[in-house]
C-alpha cells in the first residue's frame, strides 16, 4: 500500500462526508402562502450544525495532511487505525442531524452528548494515528524536522480533552455545549490563520 | 499543504455537490394507472432548478480552476477562505430544492430569495478567494501573465452584483428571479463558448 | 483547463452517480414476522433497474475514456458539451427509480419512456462530444491512429438509434422496453469482452 | 484503459459506498422530552451494521489494491469483472440497512440471508477477478514475485466459503450470523495487523 493511494482514498471519504452534511437540512413542508420565509429562518439550528460539522471535518482534513506530510511509509496497523478514523469521520452526519434537530429543546442533552462523544473519539483516533506513526519515528520520513514532529505531538494532545470538556458541558447546558463545538472550530480557524501554523491542531 | 492536494479535495467536493442535486427530484407517488406521465411533466420546476444549479456549480468549478492555475502556492488563510467557499457550494442542494418546490407558487419569494442569497454569498467568497491571492501578487506564480491576472480581477467583479440583482428581483417576481439565475448560467456558457475566454467569469 | 483535470472531475461524477443508484432500492417496512423474505424478492424490479443503470453508466464511463484517450487538448466548447453530458449522467438515478417503481404496472409506459428519453439524449451528447472533438481533427492528438478515430466515429453512430428504438418500444410494451435497456448493456459487455475492442461502443 | 485510471475510478466507488453507509442510521423522531437518550441507545443494531459493513468494505478496498499491485496491464474482460465487483460493493448499503432494521427481530432470517448472499457473491467476484488476472500470469506484471502471487491465490480461496458458511448460520440463528459477519472483519483486521501481511485476505 503506497502512502499516496491511502491519502487519496482518505481524501475521498473526507470530501464525501463533508458534502453529505447538507442532506441533514430538510426542506420544510408548507401549504399556506407566505409562511415559508419564517420556516426557513426557523431552521437556524440546522445551519449552525452544518457550519459546525463542516468546519470541524474541514479542519480534521487539514490535520490529516499534516500527519501524512511527515510520513515516509505506512504499515498494516497504521492502515487500520486510519480506517477507524475514517469510520468516525463518515459517522459525523448522524450526530450532526441529532444536534440540529434536538440540541435546542427538551432532548438537547442526549443530542449534544452524542455529538461530543463522536468528536472526542475522533480526536482520540487522531492522537492514536499520530502517536503510532511518531513512536520512535516508526513511520516518519528520514528528512523530517524533529522540532516539527514534536510540535505536532504537543499540538494534538489537547484535542480529546477539549472535546471531552465540551461534551461534559452538555450535562449542564446542551446549548452551551453546541456553541462550544462551533467555537472550537472557529477559534482554530482564527488562530491558525493568525499564526499561520498548521500544527496548531485540534 | 500542497496546491495540488487542495485542488483535488476541492474538485471532489464540487463533483459530489453537483451529483447530489438529482436527489432533489422526488419520484411522484401515483396509484392510478395512466397518471404518471402528467405527474412527470408537472415536475418541470425540479428539472429547471436541477439544470440551473448544475450549470452554476459547473461554471464555478471552471472558475475555481482559473484561479488555481494562476497560483504558485497556498497559505493558511487561503485554505480557510477556500473552505468557506466549499461550504457554500456544498450548501447549494438545499436552496435548489427550495427553488424547485416553491418558486412557482405562493411561497416563491422566500424560496427565490434564499437561492439568490446563497449564490451571492458564494460569488463574494469567490472574489475574496481571488483578491486575497492576487493582492500584491501574494500567492500568484512568478511566471503568471499580469494581463491575465488583471483580466480575472475585472471579470470576477460583476458576479456578486449580478446575483445580488437577481435576488432583489425575487421581491417583485420570484418566477423572473428564478429565470434570471438560469439565464445568467446559460449566458455565461454561451458567451464563454463564443469568445473562448475563461476569464469571462460569473 | 488541462485534459487530465477535466477527466478526473468527470470520473468523479461518474463514480458518484453510479454509487448513488443504490439509494433507489428502498428497504421495505414490514411488521409481521416472516414476511420480509417475500418483500425482498418482490423488489426484483429495483434490482433489475439497478443492474441496468449500473452497467449502462459503467459502459458510458469506459466510452468516455475512449474519447479522452484520443484527445490532445480541450477547449471551452468541449468543456460545456462535457458538462451537458455529465448533467445527463447525474440525472440517471431519477429515471432509474421511475423504472424500478412503475415499469411493471399500470404506469409502465411513462416510466419506460422517461428512462429511454434520458438515455437517448445522453447518447446524443456522446456523439456531439466526440464529433465536436473529431471534426477536422480539431482536438485529436497528433499521433492518433486515423483508423481508430474513424472506428470510434462509426461505433458511436448507432447508440442514439438503439436507445431511441427501445424508447419507442415502450409505447407498445413497457416491459419489453425495460428488458431492451438491460439487453443493450449486457450485449455490449458480451461483445466487447469477446472481441476485446473498446470502440464497439454503445 | 490504463490501470491507474481504473484503480482511481474503483477507489472512488469504494470511498462513496463506504461513506453512504451512514445514511442507514436514521435519526429517531421523538416528541417527549428526555426520551431521546434511550432512542439513541436502541439504535445499537444500526451501529453494529454500520461498523460491520464499514470494516468489510474497507478490507475489500485493501484487497483490491493487493490485486492491482500485481497487475501489469488490464484487458476488457478484466474491466467488466471489475465492474461486476463494484456493482456488488455499491449494493452493500441496501443489505446493511436490512441487517440493521431486521436482524434482531422476527424477520432476522431474511435480513441476515440477504446480507450474507451479497457478501458471498462479492467474495466470488474477488476470486474471479484475481484468478482471471493470475491464470497463466495473464495480466501479472513481469517482475511480480511468484510466491506472492501464489500466496494471494491461496489467501482468497476461503473467502466465499467463510461468507457462505456465515450465511447458512442465518437459517439457524440470524443473530449469530450477524455477529459472524462482524467477527470475520474484526478477525481479519486483528490477524492482518499482527502478522503484517496483506495477503491474509478475506
Amino acid at each position: 500500500m503506497k502512502k499516496s493511494r491511502l491519502e487519496a482514498f482518505s481524501d475521498g471519504v473526507f470530501a464525501i462526508a463533508i458534502t453529505l452534511l447538507v442532506l441533514e437540512i430538510v426542506v420544510p413542508h408548507i401549504e399556506e402562502p407566505g409562511e415559508l420565509g419564517q420556516a426557513i429562518l426557523d431552521l437556524w439550528p440546522s445551519y449552525l450544525a452544518y457550519a459546525t460539522s463542516f468546519l470541524t471535518i474541514g479542519i480534521m482534513w487539514i490535520n490529516h495532511h499534516t500527519v501524512f506530510r511527515q510520513l515516509g511509509e505506512v504499515d498494516h496497523r497504521f492502515l487500520f487505525i486510519n480506517l477507524g478514523l475514517l469510520m468516525c469521520i463518515s459517522f459525523v452526519p448522524f450526530p450532526t442531524t441529532l444536534l440540529a434537530d434536538y440540541a435546542w429543546g427538551g432532548n438537547g442533552e442526549a443530542a449534544a452528548l452524542t455529538y461530543g462523544i463522536t468528536l472526542t473519539i475522533t480526536a482520540l483516533f487522531f492522537n492514536l494515528l499520530w502517536r503510532y506513526a511518531a513512536w520512535n519515528n516508526r513511520l516518519i520520513r528520514h528528512d523530517a524536522d524533529p522540532r516539527e514532529v514534536d510540535g505536532i505531538s504537543r499540538a494534538y494532545l489537547p484535542g480529546p480533552f477539549m472535546y471531552g470538556g465540551a461534551t461534559l458541558v452538555a450535562l449542564v447546558s446542551p446549548e452551551a455545549s453546541a456553541a462550544l463545538y462551533l467555537a472550537v472550530a472557529v477559534f482554530y480557524v482564527g488562530s491558525s490563520s493568525f499564526f499561520g501554523r498548521e500544527e496548531a491542531a485540534l
